[in-house]
């Protein structure tokens, strides 16, 4: 049932491809759904694409060219002219994809292809999908819907509807408008199971519908249909105009691209990379966080210089810095990773920065002592030094706290500025407690020998 | 329309609560959705918060109650006896939530609710779906469906939907089963309202229907569902019967949970912990990851150590201990976190682990060289020692490489084993990079510096 990718299969297929064999690919595809289709095709060079894509037939073969990985998607169009693009790919997709689609291709190309588009109604939706931002409802909606005048009864609205349904994949939900497509609620398919054929829609219809204004944050809109379970938003505009729908699909890749985005800037990754991106582009979104932390080891060096006299002394201050470095950092990551995570998914409460502090401070407390305590014991039997069992155990302790703080200040901060607080995660709390802890050891450890 | 929670209304709330006053009270939560007033009863005391839920109707409370925080709901529940659980809520529930708040229960409590239950079909289905393990499709799976005989006319099977619509919230799918319930596809809406009414149902049915196992990991439902883009997904056993089926809503937690695990993982916090949690499961979450910080970097002494002969000779060496750690660190994390992704989305491709290495080298050539360049350049200008720039910068770019292969390596291996990959990320990555990049350094040194 479930399609699985293998080597063999693959081989097979390519032998096709090469031999042009026409029954042998259609055999190889026929029962996979297009997403599968699309799996196989991220494997194979344009060329290769080419020809497989050349035995479907057009609803197909969108399908599939909707669902390729973004770079081969490009690589594939570029052999194909804007008629080619426009009369197989674009009159077949739905308007959402059908904009985002186009929106991938060059400036020139985009042009060429919309002229190209035989629909002119289609071709207008997508003009007007191309106008909103991206990251906002009017970049994920889709045009295709099912709406019914509130004046109709039930029976002219199913009739409507049939010729509305054709059009599109999924019915979700049946939006009812006035005369100027003002949103005034939905009707419910059970509604209308339930009610007779001459009932009037202004009777049985639901008022209450949740929607969303054109420019709302994509973020914003894919909280809104996750907490309210829906999966499907209508779309309007300021004056309450319904202008089209976000499905739950759509959302659902916006939600784990967010969680995507986080977790790769929290490793130290800009950007969506994949593994099978080319070195250039893996190179481009790991470097700059890896010249963060470069700086922070420079300013690491600059601090302990300030004490090579000490060092000189005491040597054995050397070999807990990479101990202190690492717990700062660790304790810093955790700490801003609570609240990151808190802040994303609204779950934050109503108490202010303060608690919040207040709280971390606490943990903080707990952990640092428990640490702190183990490397005493540590110390105290394995080194000579009571000294540095002493100034190890204290500055731990201190850089605990100190790493606690700083990790659940930055990212509120940076929330309250409306700038990402992802962003402090990662490499550059760990690089800044590298140093703030290496000044606390070193400056404990410059006391406590010298008294 | 939105609705935000803020102090003020809160306090007003409170107030009304204090007061007793039903009307005020009905007045401030009238126009909320279940998960609005979800959202003011976590907030509330379990005392208050029953006030509130007095003033509601069955549906709505126990609506309000599955979008509760788990801890505020369990709070709650432990006011009230098991018949007014059984009446109130599980009466008024789908029988997968009925069967999640149930789980959540004592032992003894749950034997007690269930045979309140007025409902003995409800108590049945939930029986049944008790019996699944959690994190499988069976676990997620609501039993509420709508369903036609294959051998129904239209219009019959528009009869006993009427009948069997009432029961259900959303209508997703129609499933068409045989007499002995096995699933054969699904009838869509579409179909319905283009279709005469004495059609008969096995002439307009779709045959293709994607369904899951009833044992299938939750993830791997999810990935199917977001695949497929999927509404709704039939679950079955292993005849083939049709048992349930899971909406979209269930996977959206699903996939936002995993995603949230790895990146709690990444940054050293085990379980789905919040930043309102209590001090002690907080602790509790993290505490773990410092101990493995603090072994690793106890052993970091111990190899710093192993030098210290020659860092009394050349105290200068210590300066770049803090910055040879961080890079092993960030490098490491870097690289695991590209290949859980890469896992989580089963967007690895087809090639083996060797390439995937390949890369990763050559990806770390890249980063190791611009670093030791940069580092090189600044330790040729602002230090004396010409030994020390040659050690620190050939020590970053063998360090880059290791940790990017370790990186790698690590997370690819775990996933073979069907381990997690992503408890390779996060601190422990980082410790042991740390540990293996003390030694590389030490050992440049001692052989650069001798010579």
């Amino acid at each position: 049932m479930q399609f699985e990718l293998t080597k063999e299969y693959l081989d097979t297929l390519r032998d096709a491809v090469y031999r042009n064999d026409e029954p042998a690919l259609l055999e190889l595809v026929n029962d996979l759904h297009p997403a599968d289709i699309a799996e196989v095709m991220d494997e194979l060079g344009p060329d290769e694409a080419l020809v497989l894509y050349k035995v479907m037939d057009a609803d197909r073969a969108s399908d599939v060219l909707m669902h390729l990985e973004e770079d081969s998607r490009e690589n594939f169009l570029a052999l194909l002219t804007p008629k080619e693009i426009a009369e197989q790919f674009i009159d077949h997709l739905d308007s959402d994809d059908a904009a985002d689609m186009i929106s991938e291709l060059s400036d020139d190309q985009r042009e060429q292809v919309i002229a190209q588009i035989e629909d002119r109604q289609q071709a207008r939706d997508i003009v007007d999908l191309l106008h909103y931002e991206e990251e906002t409802a009017g970049g994920l909606m889709a045009k295709e819907l099912i709406k019914v005048d509130v004046n109709w009864t039930v029976s002219k609205a199913v009739k409507e509807m049939r010729k509305q349904a054709e059009q599109i994949e999924h019915v979700y939900t049946v939006y009812v408008v006035d005369e100027n497509d003002l949103l005034l609620g939905r009707l419910q398919l059970k509604k209308m199971l339930l009610n007779p054929i001459r009932a009037k829609i202004a009777d049985i219809y639901d008022p209450k519908i949740r929607s969303v204004q054109v420019d709302e944050d994509q973020v914003e809109v894919a909280n809104i249909m996750e907490k309210y379970d829906l999966v499907a938003l209508p779309v309007i505009d300021e004056t309450g105009r319904l202008l089209g729908r976000i499905t739950i699909d759509d959302v659902v890749d916006v939600i784990k691209e967010e969680a995507e985005k986080d977790y790769a800037l929290a490793s130290g990754i800009s950007g969506n990379v994949e593994s099978t991106d080319s070195i250039y582009v893996l190179t481009r979104a790991r470097l700059p966080w890896l010249l963060i932390g470069l700086f922070g080891g420079i300013l690491g060096a600059r601090v302990i210089e300030l004490y090579e006299g000490d060092l000189q002394l005491y040597p054995e201050m050397a070999f807990f810095i990479p101990l202190i470095a690492a717990m700062g950092g660790n304790v810093g990551v955790q700490s801003s990773a609570i609240i990151v995570q808190g802040l994303a998914n609204n779950s934050m409460g109503l108490t202010g920065i303060w608690s919040k502090l207040k709280k971390e401070f606490s943990v903080a407390l707990l952990n640092g002592a428990v640490c702190a305590v183990l490397i005493f014991t540590y110390n105290y039997f394995f080194n000579d030094s009571l000294a540095l069992a002493y100034t190890v155990s204290l500055a731990l302790f201190c850089v605990v706290l100190v790493a606690a703080l700083f990790g659940t200040f930055v990212p509120l901060v940076l929330d309250k500025y409306e700038i990402d607080p992802a962003l402090a995660t990662g490499p550059f709390i760990t690089t800044v407690n590298d140093v703030l802890g290496l000044f606390i050891y070193f400056l404990i450890g410059h006391l406590l020998y010298i008294s």
